[in-house]
């Protein structure tokens, strides 16, 4: 009973004592009890760390295949959220991907300002290379403002000269911080998590003078030519929608293998309310499937040295 | 070595002879003596009816589920191609897709302008639908000019007051008869079958005096508010890049469940070159996938009296 489920969970965010663009320590206080009020399964292991001198929370469970990395990057408009408050929605997609999730603990705006994040990204994805993880076998996850960043990271990462991860899946991506698409206002009145204002307050924290449309920060903006094979879920009960489908489009433009799903009348970040929402369920499933194939796929390129086969998942999967 | 087969595709539609928007009687054999050169696997059958006063060819496979229907409306410019001409696909989609595939020999401007194509699909689906056969048993695919009638489809249908079929499957879809895309630009250099001159020469014969924006010739500015789960599949080397981003953006501001796939790099219709394309194998099982994902899920509603449950292709995947 979809429905249902739908119509409860928007009830429950409408009601949640969240204020993305208030008080940023009071957000984060009101975010951390959300994001930690259901407890871990107890299979379920976190441990803190380091990797390339950002603080990390390395997830996993009894699927974990150690070969396999998530680069996990969490939501929270830049300035809210952390590593340890992402390890319910980080165990759920590590579980059904079948690897360790590394959840980067990336710097906070107002304090620090853009491109922290990007660096901490950036360094934790260089140092596992540098312990010899074959990009091949890494794969970027992010949700929201951390969605924005998975793809500003593979950006960096091309600027850099470093090799592309496998794939990239991003949830409800944060793409555009000059809050300009549609939908800001289109779907203002049934996003029950999100505003405009409470977006470019935040935006204003973390890009202080720089310009909101800086591809780093605002990767719909970005030249994503070379990037890693993408997927973007999204709802559509979300002032983020436009988000989503320009990140889409800049994406197929610029020949990138891009899949694009979206679920009707579900809220930003549906999927970490899979215990009450059957979408959230296929959702990750539908994640999952994506970033295993990847994996094959890069894995296959790696030993035979060919170049990864566009669209192999659907092979994978039958 | 999926860009050796990129490229000799790309290499074949570049020296074939066929001009889309030259004189249509020329344009007509060449097109039926590329879409039937290649002879049928023997276990294709293909038998020539009528379904609501309109021609039809329905396809089946040893794999043909009686049950399932696949409703298959062709490309060709609204101007060019036929039921039987598309047998080849519609038999190859039929197969994977464990249905039989009645393709629809619709009306051809410029002897038979809008909306005759239209009128002729809603036709066959009425007929359909008369015969006893549930909309949750039904599914729509169509390619180019196909694709964007089988939305169109969606839209009379729902104008109509008929039900929508269990999804929607549509490659490389021709949505927007004003041709106003940025790709029409942008990829004009590397779409190698299509030209925007092409595209507005036959808008014209289609269209004659009618608005080239009006909603059941161009869905990209249809209210799409009600479709059936739509799946778009795209090459990144199509002057209809856009016409497909567009609408799955359509499609996503007005709640339908709609995936977007793009792959890199391949041409129009590419999925009518699985021989030679793994792009086009692994495009056409994520269509089958679909399409029975949802006649699952439709089915279920049935039975159970419930909605839809969204996106519970991925369940059924597994």
């Amino acid at each position: 009973m979809s429905r249902q489920q739908r119509e409860a969970l928007d009830d429950l965010l409408r009601h949640a004592p969240l204020d993305v663009g208030g008080d940023v320590g009071e957000a984060r206080a009101v975010f951390h009890d959300m994001m930690t009020g259901v407890p871990l399964p107890p299979d379920v292991t976190a441990t803190a760390g380091e990797l390339g001198g950002v603080p990390v929370v390395t997830v996993e469970t009894p699927a974990s295949d150690p070969a396999h990395v998530l680069l996990y990057l969490h939501g929270g408009a830049y300035a809210i959220g952390s590593a340890a408050d992402a390890v319910g929605l980080a165990g759920d997609v590590a579980r059904r991907g079948g690897a360790r999730a590394v959840c980067v603990d990336y710097r906070l705006a107002p304090e620090h300002p853009f491109p922290a994040a990007v660096d901490d990204a950036l360094a934790v994805y260089r140092a596992l290379l540098d312990d010899g993880v074959p990009s091949s076998a890494i794969a970027f996850v992010g949700e929201s403002a951390g969605g924005g960043l998975a793809v500003a990271t593979l950006v960096a990462a091309k600027d850099a000269g470093l090799p592309q991860p496998s794939s990239a899946a991003v949830f409800s991506p944060w793409a555009d911080l000059s809050v300009s698409g549609d939908s800001a206002i289109g779907k203002a009145a049934v996003d029950p998590a999100l505003t405009p204002e409470g977006l470019r307050t935040r935006a204003r924290d973390y890009l202080r003078d720089t310009d909101p449309r800086t591809p780093h920060a605002s990767p719909v903006f970005a030249d994503l030519t070379g990037l890693a094979p993408l997927l973007i879920q999204v709802g559509s009960h979300e002032i983020l929608l436009d988000d989503a489908v320009r990140l889409a489009a800049r994406a197929a433009a610029d020949d990138v293998h891009v899949e694009l799903q979206v679920w009707p009348q579900v809220p930003h970040v549906f999927q970490a309310f899979a215990v009450m929402l059957d979408e959230a369920d296929a959702a990750l499933r539908a994640a999952a499937d994506f970033t295993r194939a990847h994996w094959a796929a890069s894995q296959a390129t790696d030993a035979f040295g060919e170049e990864p086969l566009a669209g192999k998942e659907s092979v994978v999967r039958q």
